[in-house]
């Protein structure tokens, strides 16, 4: 247990280092260096968090994290509502968002099947989501979720609920990384990349 | 730039995001956590940073942080007076209080003498130093200070300004790591290693 010979600076750290990945080396370290910012900066700072965490809204259509009652993305007139991609988190809407590559809307399911933490389908938004097919406003569900054994599931197990619907379902390609050197890459993700493989396609 | 959907969000990545060693994924994945978070743990994070900062005081006597006009430790009547340790800054008081081998007090000087950065010796706590000095009251002061040029500047400094006064100035030990192995220590660190060799003393 450090010795601060502060209780003030003991309770800052002590909250700081309840973060993710945040220690009391690190924490101490921020502690120290807001002391030396303006007051008004250090507002600034806390305002905005509690700001975040007391006013933030999730989307009514696609639980994105939202301003207002339909994120910015639902409430585009110029994004293809019939195009829905099925996402584990906000984080991954942001990726996809930066991409600039995808038109259509977002379906946030707040976390994965696993049966490992307890996390089964009740816990996810799958109900709005098959609510959403039912409608048959959707022409097609991309399924863009990590390529793990919980992912796989949880899109195994959408499949098959929606597939009473005549939606096209799809998933996002698997395969090399652009970068990647072919020697470092899992057998499994250079076997489906082959199976998988494309036209090459000189434009 | 990122495109986080939420000017709440983004207002609070951009400000998490001014920490050091803090980059723009950090900060929302800090924010995302947050989110997750009951209202009133936020509460007690942004209250015990506001707090901190607003609150904390600067020990009258050596400079170190305190709660009160004199800091825990010099107000402590166990700890001797006589014997002051020389430190740049907070952390190092911290560093040496988790070694439990000093008994003395501190004096933290706020920085070190470095021509580069603009710091000069009027913008350290110097003159309360030799004016501890100058009262009588210590026989010894350590100088604790980082082995670099500006750390040997600086004591280099504090020592001509001292050596009028009857007190003997003394350095912590440069030498060999402890579990560091002796190949890959570089030769100055070595050679005063070996010009500074103590008696083997098995007790």
């Amino acid at each position: 247990m450090d010795n601060y010979s502060s209780k003030l600076i003991e309770d800052a750290v002590n909250q700081i280092s309840k973060l993710p990945g945040i220690g009391k080396k690190t924490a101490l370290r921020l502690v120290l260096h807001l002391l030396k910012e303006k007051p008004e900066d250090v507002q600034l700072l806390t305002g905005s968090i509690l700001k975040v965490r007391n006013e933030i809204k999730y989307c009514k259509i696609c639980h994105n994290i939202s301003d207002n009652e339909i994120c910015s993305i639902c409430s585009n007139i110029k994004r293809d509502k019939s195009l829905v991609c099925v996402v584990q988190d906000i984080r991954d809407v942001i990726a996809i968002e930066n991409t600039a590559q995808f038109n259509g809307v977002y379906h946030v399911l707040g976390g994965i099947i696993s049966p490992i933490d307890g996390i089964g389908p009740d816990d996810l938004n799958i109900k709005s989501l098959i609510e959403k097919a039912a409608s048959g406003s959707i022409k097609e569900i991309i399924m863009a979720l990590s390529s793990t054994i919980e992912g796989d599931t949880t899109v195994y197990y959408l499949n098959k609920k929606l597939k009473v619907y005549n939606i096209r379902v799809t998933i996002i390609a698997r395969g090399v990384s652009i970068g990647d050197e072919l020697e470092y890459i899992d057998e499994v993700t250079l076997g489906r990349s082959i199976l998988n493989r494309t036209l090459y396609d000189i434009k």
